[in-house]
């Protein structure tokens, strides 16, 4: 027999238990925040059109970030690498029958052949929420209010979402007297200010340069003077009080329409935001803001984590209005504002913080078997523990006491009740505290309060229940 | 600008609101049963190696069944069409780093290259909840008392779960004087048994036949005297009371080794279900029972619904104690046994039985927006609810008051709350029950009740909330 070596394929990711009690976890939290905004749940399947996922002529490189493949239908598919496309095609497919707004949010893996890097799989968990249809501006400041209410509900602390407008770069473009086309393109440059820094954002909006690996980087082209404008841009205050950046933008680009029109926005949103009930703290105008990716056409925002900084954004968004041209025609977009999360980066970014929140999977007690002829007894021991709320098990291998207690503390399960041949005689049951024994170990008995709870103690069968439900620190009947 | 023609691929479904959120509701109660019983959550990749999930050598036949390619680094991958395969892959794996048992359940999407039929799709939602590690037959029935479990949770009605053993059929064939590869494949003859009838299965343990399409059926190639043997077994009680089946199937059977440990396995998975608290009404023994999978090597179960005997079974599982023989080897067997479900199946069974619960996604109420100035007085009056624990949107689009109540209509949000030019004037708000207005137009008005309540009525602002809660039957402050 040929056997197969098993194994993990490169850049996937097995969910343990911890894992994957972290994830539902998290699920639950950003469903409810949804429920309570009306957002409704649509699923997608994981397959889709490779053109529609891709457009009709794909480069090389697009290609080679998707998994895809011809189907025994001889069909071209691929795997979703996000949950915007899928939208876009459910949206053109279905749009008589959607309501109007049609207000969405999906929770779904996604699938990218990147090359992997810790913390970086080719399939992950993603969360979207999206309103399509609207303008509104109410719409943006709504999305905005959900995450805000994610990572609240979630406990995240000095999380920032920082919010601006591509109109306003785009406009400051041909305020500073650069081509519509230069214009276009400042957002891609202005979006590596924070990383490289102000001399090299100077090169790519002027002649370009030659980067440390040898390779030639195209600039913009923009003349000293046009440069200057912009800089003058990037110098306005920032990071402090929002509405001093606001006026501050207005009074530069007084006279450019696009910059105004998307200055008026950003106010829109900030006035909808005290609305929706989002702490003036959590957000602030960023004027810096890019967001590196080409088809937001307004306001942009993301999340950042003031405690770990080098992680970069943790959620993202913004209006994308031109979501279904790909399937509908140029100017036949339909207006959207979405955000998206990557769930399993986020719980990443909490776990390094500390702040994953708490909660295991699995049985609180573990009923051991100490004469396999009296299994019987024990899984009834086990029923009545669950009918009392109780998540219990029944040691369900070979072995005796010993292995069975390894086992529940290999599983962090709380206690565990032991019923032998002494106990059998004496109409009593012993428990033993697992996680007491856990914790007395960790510190090496330095609490005085362990010491004076028993790891160990024998009660009446009778008493059993109420004895485990105390220790396990549940209250009422 | 070519555009895409959207389109969902052949055999992929959408998941609507009304689906998604009867999937979430399932999940939810699923996942509540595991936990009670200290199932752990395990998740695994959509995509596995292909000799992984296909095994060294494929057959055309096994190849056209999943979707496979080579990706970009020229591996050959597929996706899971279980959750058994990567499951054998896990324990393979990790081995050393389980706990012993291991006891997992896993939710996730399952693809198959099957051809698509009304209710069969190439990708969906499985359920499957597995013990790997242990011989014990208490084992067996707690994955029954599981299923159970998640069946009386979803309110399931007059659900059967047969149970046999795979051992009496292979058994049976050699005490009829078949050979040992004879003897194995009769499982696979009896479980045409309910589909074709009796005369089918006697043809086919004998010489064969020409069926209807006129393709040759090989047959087992068994003696009259040997299928006399068989058919005598068929014959016992069964449908009826289980100690009597059993009992009659051990009189029978006698003196065959195989066939007296299956009923002694049967024997000991009855008596730890009672334990279990399954009821007595919910499990039976059914001697017929064959489920027509190789890998089962002792105990099988599964599920149907009597009142859509159609359907066939909606849950199944058993015993295959070779799962891991791919990866390490023959002989190298651990003993596992678990069930699964379909998860959208399943679904679409109880929809049709008209058990499928009840519960919408989405507001429970619209505040419609009679006047866009006033657009931040609105967001803060659905914050308001969302804060008394009423989900609640504001109207995005854009539009009039019957445009904003079809859209409420729509979606079913079951009140409307309307805040125009005399309403302010007054401090009062006006509350539509869409809800009774729908029942009323269902019913034509035919119930006296209705009548009463009003669909439309207007109180002082002060006093919104508690109407709201009054009318959607929220009780408390």
């Amino acid at each position: 027999m040929v056997t197969v070596k098993p194994r993990l394929l490169k850049g996937m990711q097995d969910g343990w238990p911890e894992l994957a009690s972290a994830r539902r976890r998290m699920i639950a939290q950003i469903e409810s925040v949804c429920q309570q905004f009306g957002f409704l749940p649509f699923d997608s399947p994981a397959m889709e059109a490779l053109d529609a996922l891709l457009g009709p002529e794909p480069t090389p490189e697009q290609l080679m970030g998707v998994f895809h493949f011809v189907n025994h239908d001889d069909e071209a598919v691929g795997l979703r690498y996000d949950l915007t496309v899928p939208l876009a095609r459910i949206v053109s497919l279905y749009r008589q029958d959607l309501p109007q707004p049609f207000r969405r949010y999906q929770l779904g893996s996604v699938f990218r052949f990147d090359k992997p890097e810790p913390g970086r799989f080719r399939e992950f968990l993603q969360f979207d929420v999206d309103t399509v249809g609207t303008a509104s501006m109410a719409a943006d400041a709504e999305i905005i209010a959900v995450i805000d209410r994610v990572l609240r509900a979630l406990s995240v602390a000095n999380y920032k979402i920082r919010l601006s407008n591509r109109k306003l770069l785009t406009g400051l473009g041909t305020f500073a007297g650069a081509s519509v086309e230069q214009a276009r393109s400042i957002y891609r440059v202005v979006d590596k200010l924070e990383k490289y820094g102000r001399e090299r954002v100077r090169q790519e909006l002027g002649p370009g340069l030659i980067d440390a690996s040898g390779d030639r980087i195209a600039g913009l082209g923009l003349s000293e003077r046009q440069i200057a404008r912009i800089e003058e841009f990037l110098d306005l205050p920032n990071e402090g009080d929002s509405l001093e950046s606001l006026q501050a933008a207005r009074a530069l680009l007084k006279g450019n329409a696009l910059a105004e029109e998307g200055l008026k926005e950003v106010e829109e949103i900030l006035q909808h935001l005290a609305a929706f009930g989002v702490p003036r703290a959590s957000y602030m105008l960023d004027l810096h803001l890019a967001r590196g990716i080409a088809y937001y056409t307004g306001p942009v925002f993301e999340v950042t984590l003031a405690d770990l900084p080098s992680y970069g954004s943790v959620f993202g968004g913004g209006r994308y209005d031109g979501l279904v041209e790909r399937f509908m025609g140029e100017g036949q977009g339909v207006p959207a504002v979405g955000a998206s999360v990557g769930v399993d980066r986020l719980l990443a970014a909490l776990a390094e913080l500390g702040q994953a929140g708490s909660g295991r999977a699995g049985a609180q007690v573990l009923v051991t078997v100490m004469d396999a002829g009296r299994m019987v007894e024990y899984i009834a021991l086990a029923r009545e523990l669950r009918e009392a709320g109780i998540a219990a098990e029944v040691y369900l291998g070979s072995g005796g006491l010993s292995k069975q207690v390894k086992y529940a503390d290999r599983l962090g399960i709380p206690l565990a009740v032991i019923i032998g041949e002494d106990e059998l005689k004496r109409g009593e049951a012993t428990v033993k505290d697992m996680e007491l024994g856990r914790r007395i170990a960790a510190e090496a008995g330095s609490r005085e309060e362990w010491k004076e709870q028993k790891q160990q103690f024998t009660v009446p069968r009778g008493e059993l229940l109420r004895a485990i439900r105390e220790r396990l620190g549940m209250t009422g009947g």
